[in-house]
């Protein structure tokens, strides 16, 4: 299966034609208030919206079996298609409520945030949280297309930017010297968004997948950050506290690039300075010490782990990624305790 | 993806590793009372029973959660793997919950009816039933291994043989005259079942669903006989009679027989030799014509049909199967006061 390709929003209405076909926009809030009316400007004709609440804990089976009940009562045929105008979560049910629907109709991603645009979007994983457990149902499957329209990032708040640009460092760190250091030099975050650096970014992403779309081996290198991150997401959960799945992640590369240098000598000055780097736009959650416990339960969970080991991506360099490093949880807990 | 090669019992253990792998194998009570030794005669060491109650209701997304939480219970990781012992309501609800359990583990189907032997089992259609239709939720996901033990039909029940049988006649058309007048001249259906025979039509499948695993196009000629009997099956389920699946089948394969006449100029008195044939094997339920309605009404359901046609799988010929024969209601209800 080849990558989506990248569209802009300009070109939609050359792939879905709304008098030949039934077309469902899956939406929150948010995106419904702010972007359903451009997407309506590029696609005229009659779009069916499917409304959820905003929000990760809408990130469930029950979202899902609403998303089926609607395509049901609008009597959704094969032909049909849901075009996802959202962040992550929008992405991650949608992909997943169209895929099994009948065994599969086609469905795009519109991604409205920064996080979705880098991230999300790209790469087909779908799914939702069950059981305390993020992502923990899903499959792959590549939407038909990704369609970008990087004037919806204009609206977006502070937070959210700083959010999704958690993922882009990780890009960086994964891609080389070369983009790690033009992301070190970032002063403002806004500035650093065109359309050049996020394509550029995107890149990154879209070639480790296209290489590894069922994630086997290579894939595994996009994790940098995540397992101790999705641990941190899991840990906010169920205690009920708020973070964000960028800030989770600019924390759980800390962990990582303190566990890089311990375990496979990466250079600890420029773990470091990468390290104050984050440190600067990321403040730390007060919460994070607290919860260590519920943090380090998690990690037994994360889909990235056989058995009882923790397997972990690590940086041997900047642009040298390692995945399936073997770490126990006292190692990790170790290092939780030098943050 | 290529096709599920077909193994033995006896060579099983070549694949799975208990001492490696835990080792998850979902069951009915009766293929749990019946065939669950048989398999640990085979497959010695630690096998976790995942046991659900028996029948068709109980593929639904009620089964798929339990199963997705024993799952989780159990803490299996990737390399788990899912055994599916039992009849097809087995193999579709263990394949979706494993397909989609961490975005994907390993299963087996072992099939213990002749319907899942030579059907269900085969082809990779995983799924579930949602608001009274049927498998309107699922993906396509190939097995492992497909692992046949024939001796697990000596114990099935007479209705159950007759049930699998009309898949059997059901690839026999599709195929050509040979194996269609190979059917045609059997008067005891057991005697029939040999592993060559068994195996011979199953390669049916096996060929098509080989070229066109999505059904894009060729595969939708497995559903020769599927749109009427999907239709009857609905409206049983609806109004609470019970009709197993390759009883509908065969009465689907009555009405396409005659449509095929109508539509395609099929020999009509070829048509009336197989339709004789059929009804020999098959009584008709006295409840076919009083649901009629329910049934015409669930065809615009089937996942075959786009928008408002119908589209019906006929045969020109034994042996030369059409797809998307643009059928009307009004055609369907004209033939089925002939049945």
């Amino acid at each position: 299966m080849p990558v989506s390709s990248i569209i802009h929003i300009r070109q939609l209405n050359k792939y879905i034609d709304t008098q030949e076909q039934k077309v469902f926009v899956l939406c929150d809030s948010n995106s419904y208030k702010h972007c359903f009316h451009i997407l309506q400007e590029h696609l005229p004709g009659s779009l069916i919206p499917i409304k959820v609440k905003t929000g990760e804990s809408q990130k469930n089976l029950v979202t899902c079996t609403y998303i089926w009940e609607q395509l049901i009562k609008n009597k959704a045929q094969k032909d049909a298609v849901l075009i996802n105008l959202g962040g992550g979560v929008i992405s991650d049910i949608g992909g997943f409520s169209a895929s099994t629907y009948k065994r599969g109709i086609s469905y795009y991603n519109i991604p409205t945030t920064l996080l979705a645009m880098v991230d999300a979007a790209i790469g087909g994983k779908t799914g939702f949280n069950f059981g305390h457990l993020k992502n923990i149902i899903g499959i792959i499957q590549n939407p038909e297309k990704v369609v970008l329209h990087p004037g919806f990032l204009e609206s977006l708040p502070e937070r959210h930017i700083i959010n999704g640009f958690a993922e882009m460092i990780k890009h960086a760190l994964i891609d080389g010297q070369q983009q790690t250091n033009k992301i070190l030099s970032v002063t403002n975050v806004r500035d650093y968004l065109t359309q050049t650096n996020i394509f550029e970014n995107i890149r990154v992403k879209q070639k480790i997948v296209h290489r590894d779309l069922h994630e086997k081996d290579l894939r595994k290198i996009l994790n940098l950050g995540h397992t101790i991150g999705h641990a941190i997401e899991y840990a906010a959960l169920k205690n009920k506290k708020k973070i964000l799945h960028g800030e989770a992640v600019a924390w759980g590369l800390i962990v990582m690039l303190r566990m890089s240098v311990a375990k496979l000598q990466f250079n600890q000055s420029k773990a470091e300075k990468i390290i104050d780097f984050i440190k600067k736009h990321y403040s730390k959650p007060a919460w994070l010490q607290l919860y260590r416990k519920d943090i380090l339960a998690a990690l037994i969970h994360d889909k990235k782990n056989t058995r009882l080991n923790i397997n972990m991506v690590l940086l041997k360099d900047i642009g040298d990624a390692r995945y399936n490093v073997v770490c126990t949880n006292d190692e990790i807990g170790k290092i939780w305790r030098s943050i």
